[in-house]
C-alpha cells in the first residue's frame, strides 16, 4: 500500500480506492469477496433444494448535505442499491436499511428521509425488510449515514459481467451525465446555479428489464456513480482487456452541468451519476436496445457514446471535439468527496 | 414521538429505541419491514422457481473503542450478523461488509480489522461476498463504522419467533452475562480490572444447530446484545403476551463482571452480550437442549434462568436473592452507548 493512513481518495471510486480494494480487501477476504473488485453485486448459488441464483450487494451512503436538489440520502440509498442489483441482471426484491445517526439530528429530518425511502422502495418495487439504528455522540458522525444492502433473484441465462465485453460492442449511456454530482456540489457550496441542476437519482431496474427483454446478450452494465463515467469505462476496459473509444461529441451533458463544471474546474466525465447506466451491447442489438431505452422514462436520452476495440487493451481513449485523441484515465484521488 | 431530536437513548436497545422503531420506522415502512420490530432477521419467500425461505438481516457497528479485550469491531460485526441469522433458525451463508472510515485511520488498523473479519467468517462458515468503502473527513466519523448484512437459508418446518412463547416454556441462557459490555467499558474507561474481562463475541450458529437437532420445536431464540438480557426478556414477554419469571440465583455472572458492574453502578442484566443466546424451550425438550448446549464450546455454561407463566402478561419478574419479587423493566434510555 502506498499510504499508511486512510485518505479521502480511498473512498473516491478511482485509482486509490482500487488500490485499497486490491491491496487489502481482496487479498484478505479471499473467496466470494473477490467479486467485490469487479461487479456491483455478487451473484451466488443457494444450497439445499434451492434452484436459481441470487444477487447480493451493499452500499453505505454518507452524502453531504443529506438533502439536495432532486433527492435526499434516503431515496439515494434505496435507488443506489436497487441499481447495483439491476446492473447484475437481477430483479431486486428485498432491501435492508442500517442507520447511523448523530445525536441531535432533528427527528423531522429523519422522518422525511424514511418517508423518502418508502416512496423510493415503492417506485422500485422492492420491500425494506430489516433495519438497524445506531446513535453516536454529537461530533462522532455527520448527521446521518445509511447503509442499504439488497437481495435479488437473477434470471436464468444471463451472464452480465464487466469482464465479458468484446471488441465491436457499442457503449451506450442512458442519459445526461454529471447531474447528481453537480446537484450535490451546488447545494454544498451554496452556488447560484444550484436551482438549475437536479440530481438524477432514480431506480433503473425497469430500464434494465426493458433492455434485457430485447437483448438478453448485453455484455456488461454498470451505473457510473463515484468516479463518474470515466472510472466505469476504465473498469470495463481493464476487466475485459479491451480498448474503449469514446466520442466526445456524443457525450450528453446539460448546459447547466457543463457551466457548473466549468466554474468549478471539473470534468463531467468524472462527476457522479445516480440514475444512469452504461452498457456494452453487441452491435446487432444496439438499435433495439436504444429504442427500448427511449421508451422508458429513465432512458429517454440514451445514446451511443463509443465503441469497443481490441487495442490498446485496458485503455479508454476519447476522440475530442477538436479532432484529436486523448487518454481518459481513471480518477486518481478524490474529486468530490461524499457525493453519495 | 416524545422528543424532537435523536438522542443517544434512541440507539440503546431499550424503550426509547422501541419508540423510534414503532413511531417512525414501522409506521412509515409498512410491509415486510414490520418484522423489524420483533425479530433479528426477516424470513422471506423467493419467487419464480425458488423453493424454501431465506432470512435477511442487517446491523451497523459503531463500538468504541474499535479494539477491546477479546475482539474488535471486525469480528464483532461478523459474529453479530451471523447470530442474528442463526436466531431465526437460518443457516447463515453470505455476508456483506460496508465500511465507513474516518480519514486518517491507520491502514494497519483497518487491515487488522479486515483480517479479523476473515477469521471470524471462516470460523462461522460464511463468505463475505460484497463490500463497500466510504471515507469521510476527519471529525465526521469516529475512526471506523462497519455495517454487515447477511443472508441465510431457513430450514423447513421451523417456526421460531419471539411471539411464539407459551406458558410452561423454560428460559435458557447459554452462558455468563454482561461480559462484552464490561470488556468494552473497561477498555474505554481505562479501568484496572480490564484485563480480567474478555468480550464473549462469538458465532452461535453451531450452537443453534445443535439445539435444533434435538428440539426443532424451540419457540424463540434471541441474542441479548444492546439492552442486555433484561431487554430481550421484555421483548419476549411483550411480543408473546406472557410473563417471564427469572430466578436471580440462577443468573450466571462472573465475579469479574459482577465486581466491575458494582464499581460502575451497572446491572449485568442490562449489559450487552455478543456471544450468548436466550431461548424459550418447551418443557419436554429442556433436558436434551441443555445437554446439547453443554457439548458445544459456546454453550458450556448454559442454564435455565426462568420460566414462562400466563400472567401478568407482558411483564418480566425476578425472584430476588433475598426472596422477594420485583419487576425487571426494559432499559429506559441509554446505559452504555456504542457498545456494539
Amino acid at each position: 500500500m502506498k499510504h499508511d493512513k486512510v485518505l479521502l481518495g480511498h473512498g473516491s471510486g478511482g485509482r486509490m480506492m482500487r488500490e485499497l480494494i486490491e491491496g487489502l480487501f481482496l487479498q484478505t477476504l479471499t473467496g466470494g469477496y473477490a467479486r467485490l473488485g469487479s461487479e456491483d453485486s455478487a451473484v451466488l448459488e443457494l444450497p439445499e433444494g434451492f434452484t436459481g441464483r441470487i444477487a447480493i450487494t451493499t452500499d453505505s451512503f454518507v452524502v453531504n448535505p443529506i438533502f439536495f436538489p432532486g433527492g435526499n440520502i434516503g431515496d439515494l440509498a434505496v435507488y443506489g442499491t436497487v441499481n447495483d442489483l439491476a446492473m447484475s441482471g437481477a430483479k431486486p426484491l428485498y432491501l435492508t436499511a442500517g442507520f447511523i445517526v448523530e445525536e441531535g439530528l432533528p427527528l423531522t429530518e429523519l422522518a422525511e428521509v424514511v418517508r423518502s425511502m418508502k416512496r423510493a422502495a415503492d417506485e422500485a418495487g422492492v420491500s425494506i425488510v430489516a433495519g438497524d439504528t445506531k446513535v453516536v455522540e454529537r461530533g462522532k458522525a455527520d448527521r446521518l449515514f445509511i447503509n442499504t444492502s439488497g437481495v435479488g433473484v437473477v434470471r436464468d441465462g444471463l451472464d452480465i459481467s464487466s469482464s465479458a465485453i468484446k471488441p465491436g460492442d457499442k457503449i451506450i449511456v442512458s442519459g445526461t451525465i454529471g447531474d447528481h454530482g453537480m446537484a450535490v456540489m451546488s447545494k454544498r457550496e451554496g452556488l447560484e446555479f444550484g436551482s438549475d441542476i437536479l440530481s438524477d437519482s432514480a431506480p433503473l431496474n425497469s430500464l434494465v428489464d426493458a433492455m434485457l427483454a430485447v437483448c438478453p446478450e448485453i455484455h456488461a452494465m454498470r451505473d457510473p456513480t463515484r468516479g463518474g463515467v470515466a472510472s466505469t469505462l476504465n473498469e470495463f476496459a481493464h476487466e475485459s482487456g479491451v480498448c474503449i473509444m469514446v466520442d466526445e461529441r456524443e457525450l450528453p451533458v446539460t448546459d447547466a452541468v457543463r457551466g457548473a463544471c466549468d466554474i468549478l474546474g471539473l470534468d463531467p466525465l468524472y462527476v457522479a451519476n445516480e440514475g444512469k447506466l452504461i452498457a456494452a451491447v453487441p452491435p446487432g442489438c444496439v438499435y433495439d436496445v436504444l429504442e427500448a431505452m427511449k421508451d422508458n422514462r429513465y432512458g429517454r436520452d440514451a445514446v451511443v457514446i463509443g465503441e469497443v476495440m481490441a487495442e490498446p487493451a485496458g485503455k479508454v481513449l476519447m476522440r475530442t471535439l477538436i479532432g484529436g485523441t486523448r487518454i481518459v484515465d481513471m480518477l486518481a484521488g478524490e474529486q468530490l468527496p461524499r457525493i453519495c
